[in-house]
């Protein structure tokens, strides 16, 4: 598999986002199907506003897809809390097959990829992927409270307060389809600059791409867009000069999750957006519509996570990342070969 | 797929368990494959250390099976760390396509179900599932450090330091055959008492053993062994309890790792062993053997994970639970139809 990308055969049917202030305030505010004024989703704290993200962005998908609990088979789910608690606890109400994830800012892909493989495979019929994380969670559990004010170097990104959900099943009704799925392998170069993710995490995002370029015969020019889940300016840059060094130019259509989100005029993030909520909100209400509006055609999304603690990093540990990626393309292109 | 056991055909090709010192000097210590007898295993940290047994079981399971890293195609692991950086770390030197799991203290089965699911539809040859825990990296992350001493309750668990790893694949080698899963669903009732896991998990076993007679009409006089995870004395009794109320009788045929691992006479750990590591190195070392010599022909295995945080009863929250179910067999039950 390593070496291998998968071909699937099964769609998106629906999905969902639901977000913070901050995130409604930007460039992609008004494709967002639901947020809150004050990121607290009316809970009384952060963690359990993150859960509630979980819940709402499950039900908005399911009820934008005009489906029923009943008619999915598996819910796979993550965030970045410790022990997964957003989605443990967001979706615990659900009774349905449960697999708990941890892929850091990866997990809605990973659980995209999962959810296919199931559904291509005949096991299930349809499985939602879900992906949370909150500003003031993350801060607090890896930084510090938000209310300690402390500063930021200019390479550290911001945590998107964002969750995202997607039915995955069968390809003729769906918004968009799943055409294949390279799983990332885990990779460390040396970066032990927790306020540096995007440098640790776009040498996962190379390898992840290159490995899927020689599997499948592809080249940067075969796809619209090339979105990485959340590199930010600095890991993106990165990325593509890795890429050049490979010899293969994706700055033509390359785009970050993390660039996306937030204004950099008028919103001071830094490197930009991060965190499990960035991709999943991004590709939810932003380019799946577009694929399935034929606006897009072909796209590669690559969820990117960089799986360190703060306690690894206290150890003196460096920062190993992940990168899958999940083929997407409109239905217009049923009958383009992926592998 | 709620109320459907998902058939399989793969089977356990080989295994290994990992255990520290209190394992090793326990009921089972002479069939663990290996120990450290400071539960360091050569590490400054204890996180390090339960980094270093998934590595050491990882390397242990594919010498076992004299298969090679390029023989898999997949890895599904996870722990109970923050951020699941056990596994991240003990295995990224492994160049092969990485799903990080979390499902608290049933990572082991969650990895064994999405493992035979995908090498039984063709998608991966063969995947390798790995979990750990260690009592020193539990006890002062979710409690307070060993050295403190604190008092625990009479319903405490004493964490495993332990790591198992199974390599799943083609029936024709394997061990043991995996005739078929089913995924636990989130159960949630209303127990608070982070030192009564056994008894927040136990209604969750309930639930998939139910569902599991249920969708496949077999009884508990089917099986040789039903083994829980983690339940321990105290939940192992309520397990039992439940299943009565429902009409079934398990005592005879039910046992739990976490009551098999420790000696109750003379190893004082109040209600039994818990954690990732548990089940793992039980079913890796134990059951797995008697399946294969044939002493065991018919087993059900449930991974069972209490999914709070610290921070999630600090907060007020229950205690939401899963049970993952594996069936596995002798070979020669080949011709045994599950479902």
């Amino acid at each position: 598999m390593q070496n291998r990308c998968i071909s699937t055969n099964c769609g998106i049917l629906s999905a969902s986002s639901v977000v913070g202030a901050l995130e409604k305030s930007g460039p992609l505010g008004s494709f967002f199907d639901l947020h809150s004024a004050d990121d607290k989703f009316g809970q009384k704290t952060w963690e359990k506003a993150e859960a509630e993200m979980q819940r709402l962005a499950f039900n908005t998908a399911l009820a934008k897809g005009e489906l029923q609990e009943g008619d999915l088979d598996a819910i796979f789910a993550g965030d970045l809390l410790n022990q997964c608690v957003g989605a443990a606890y967001g979706l615990k109400d659900f009774n349905l097959p449960y697999f708990g994830l941890y892929g850091a800012c990866s997990t809605a892909a990973e659980g995209l990829i999962l959810s296919s493989l199931l559904v291509s495979g005949g096991m299930v019929r349809r499985a939602m992927a879900v992906a949370s994380s909150h500003n003031c969670t993350a801060e607090r559990q890896y930084r510090s409270p938000i209310e300690y004010g402390a500063q930021r170097t200019p390479t550290a990104q911001w945590t998107v307060t964002g969750a995202g959900a997607f039915v995955v099943g069968e390809s003729e009704r769906s918004l968009a389809l799943i055409k294949g799925v390279m799983p990332g392998v885990v990779i460390e170069k040396g970066i032990r600059d927790a306020a540096n993710m995007g440098a640790a995490m776009a040498p996962a995002a190379a390898d992840t791409l290159l490995r899927f370029f020689d599997a499948t015969g592809k080249s940067p020019d075969d796809f619209d867009l090339i979105a990485t889940g959340d590199l930010g300016y600095e890991g993106g840059d990165i990325l593509c000069e890795l890429m050049s060094l490979e010899g293969m130019d994706i700055r033509r259509v390359y785009n970050d999750c993390g660039m996306m989100i937030y204004s950099r005029d008028t919103q001071d993030t830094h490197a930009g957006g991060s965190g499990c909520g960035c991709s999943a909100a991004v590709l939810a209400s932003y380019l799946l519509p577009k694929l399935a509006s034929g606006a897009l055609r072909r796209v590669l999304v690559m969820g990117t996570g960089a799986m360190m603690s703060p306690q690894s990093i206290q150890q003196g540990e460096c920062i190993p990342a992940i990168a899958h990626l999940v083929c997407l393309t409109a239905k217009e292109e049923e009958e383009w070969k992926l592998c």
